[in-house]
């Protein structure tokens, strides 16, 4: 239990950086943001690794190697969002950081450079743009973005050059694909699968790719007491019969729907309602399973609005592919859970991850671990146990070493 | 056509008066309101009628017997919702108006008082009291609802003084039943049955009965990603569950069941609802059948929060009993419609009117008036036709006549 008491209390410490006095809320260049990139220096360096903050805030942790040339990379991000967890993002880079610590103190020498990367944004709250941090290693950092501004009307461009970044070497961040071995993501679940299944550990076989849509609905208003039922032209009715033709058709393994948003907009109780807006999140392990699905509520809907006499419009908002982990790193990972005595649950991840950006660029693994509290996350209620975080640990430097052992150059 | 041409321009007249710019909205004792009730007194005493303005502001045209003691009362309201149409209400004040004055001009001499009453307010808009008016008549005014409050802060009280009400004589407004013949009261249906039925005039059965709650669906809120459907809690399924419950079992000819609000307050378009909050509304002419089909939704929301693991709360708003037309009264209008060469149709009515007031005091009556435009009401598209609000004061007239030869004292 030794990784997984002081991964704790490491998390804990963490967590005393808050913009809020009470609970957790820690985005992106935020002075909380900065003191906990300070400490994460302070521990890397610690722990032996040539530490720095590169130009978007993320903090980097690297031991080279005196054999090989390729980089594994271990990572996961230190931002959080309001009143979030402890966990979310930083039990990753926790573990990583012990792990590197742990092959240091050994004294084991890698065949290639080990690198542990504190992504510094991957929530999205600030800028509304997520994976500012992991994209901009990854390559795929817009410049466009830092016209974009936060609540208070600062944008990036300002916010990044005040915390001392220098915009010109922002696309020297990016990493070359010969030059990577792989990416290695340890993360809480967020969900209630492991815990159900009773795994510490699960492992990811691909991150979902979603697809979402507004759906609007246009029916009749009327009294609600005086139109007859089969007169009404219900937007509400419509919309209800929607939100359970969704949960009907993606109730299937590797499937998910949800209907977030919901409202009938300045409804009155004896008013029978002429608009009703909804959303719809869709996502799948495959694009095929997805695109189906959606293809299929679509359609639903137009029997509704036929059938109903009603008007719907659906707007696409958003659409983004399922990244498959590396066959052979679930492997890896499986094997390494397995050894550790749990069961090698495979699971898909619903959430998406620093990991996606590195899709095309190198290969990835993500190692789960198991979410307290019936699965909670993005809530104080948030809970790994020291137990979980020990074992994540342990499992996380078993395929470290295999690849050490593969790849001897 | 000279009674509904008339009765047209009259409330093109009375819609002149408005609160805002564009649009009719004339809510209880504001200066539109008062000017309407002005317009009012002039034509009522140009027709004949001895008229005055009593304590809450009704607007009484009295036509006083030489041979009769008891009173036969012809109202409707003239406040409006806002943004309103010019007939709800009005229709029936012009309509007993021009019946009152033919009856003038024809010489024709009543064995009892008539009065024509323009109620001040039924809408309830500015107090959030309806019934003001009619409940000070029919003497269930209640003394409290001086102390209400406007959204400006006036309470009705300092609101009534000032418009030179005596507040001491509001109690001496009730009528005693011993004094009334009837209560006959034309109203626009506010809904589309007489348009579809091809009908110009209906004759009221019942005035609904309703009884309304909120629902409150409590469940347990998660990441869109990463719960799986069969793990799932969500408050906005159970939700739409409930809005197919109510219109299922609400469809049946006489009972009508309507989700007028429905939202989940701060959805996310990722996150699985924990909170829905509806409201219901469930109206019937009969009050066995409105409390069966309450009964029946509220067993089967029982259900689905038990299936679906989810919590709902139930909170009864408001209970209001059925109101039966005399059969008598419903007798003699139907035969003035056939006379006039109509189809007579019986309706009940979905929405309250001042009519109810008077149930248990004396009998009432109601003719309801073609809506065009669909039926839509409290809106600007609301439309009655000239021809229509024609035979509605001729086939007015007749009852009256009727119930002069049937109570020759």
């Amino acid at each position: 239990m030794k990784f997984g008491r002081r991964l704790i209390d490491m998390a804990d410490r963490l967590a005393e950086h808050s913009e809020t006095s009470d609970g957790l809320t820690c985005t992106y260049l935020t002075d909380a943001h900065r003191a906990v990139a300070a400490q994460l220096c302070d521990w890397m360096s610690a722990a032996g690794l040539q530490t720095h903050v590169d130009a978007v805030g993320n903090v980097v942790g690297r031991v080279p190697s005196r054999t090989g040339r390729k980089t594994l990379l271990l990572g996961s991000h230190y931002d959080t969002v309001r009143n979030a967890g402890r966990y979310d993002g930083r039990l990753g880079i926790l573990a990583a950081l012990l792990s590197a610590e742990e092959l240091h103190r050994a004294g084991e020498e890698l065949p290639f450079h080990l690198e542990v990367i504190a992504f510094s944004e991957e929530e999205g709250v600030r800028f509304s743009t997520p994976y500012i941090g992991s994209s901009a290693v990854a390559g795929r950092f817009a410049p466009a973005w830092l016209e974009r501004r936060d609540h208070a009307g600062d944008s990036l461009d300002e916010v990044l050059q005040e915390a001392g970044g220098n915009l010109e070497t922002i696309a020297a961040l990016a990493r070359r694909p010969e030059d990577l071995l792989a990416y290695l993501e340890v993360h809480i679940e967020q969900g209630p699968v492991l815990l159900e299944q009773n795994c510490p550990l699960g492992v990811v076989t691909s991150i979902a790719g979603a697809v979402r849509y507004t759906v609007t609905v246009s029916g009749t208003a009327g009294h609600a007491g005086t139109v007859p039922m089969h007169q009404r032209h219900d937007a509400a009715t419509a919309a209800a019969e929607i939100v359970l033709a969704v949960e009907q058709r993606c109730s299937m393994p590797g499937l998910v729907g949800t209907v977030g948003q919901l409202a009938v907009p300045a409804g009155a109780i004896n008013v029978i309602p002429a608009r009703c807006v909804l959303s719809l999140d869709i996502r799948a392990a495959e694009d095929t399973v997805r695109d189906a699905a959606a293809a299929d509520v679509l359609k639903r809907i137009k029997e509704i609005a036929q059938r109903r006499g009603v008007l719907i419009e659906t707007q696409e908002l958003m659409r983004t592919p399922a990244v498959p982990c590396a066959p052979a790193l679930q492997d890896l990972l499986s094997e390494s859970i397995a050894a550790c005595g749990a069961s090698p649950l495979r699971l898909v991840s619903g959430a998406g991850h620093d990991a996606v950006m590195f899709h095309g660029l190198t290969d990835i693994g993500m190692l789960f671990v198991r979410c307290g509290n019936g699965g909670i996350s993005h809530s104080p209620r948030e809970t790994v146990s020291a137990k979980d975080a020990d074992i994540a640990v342990r499992v996380l430097l078993e395929p470290i070493r295999k690849l050490a052992g593969r790849h001897v150059t």
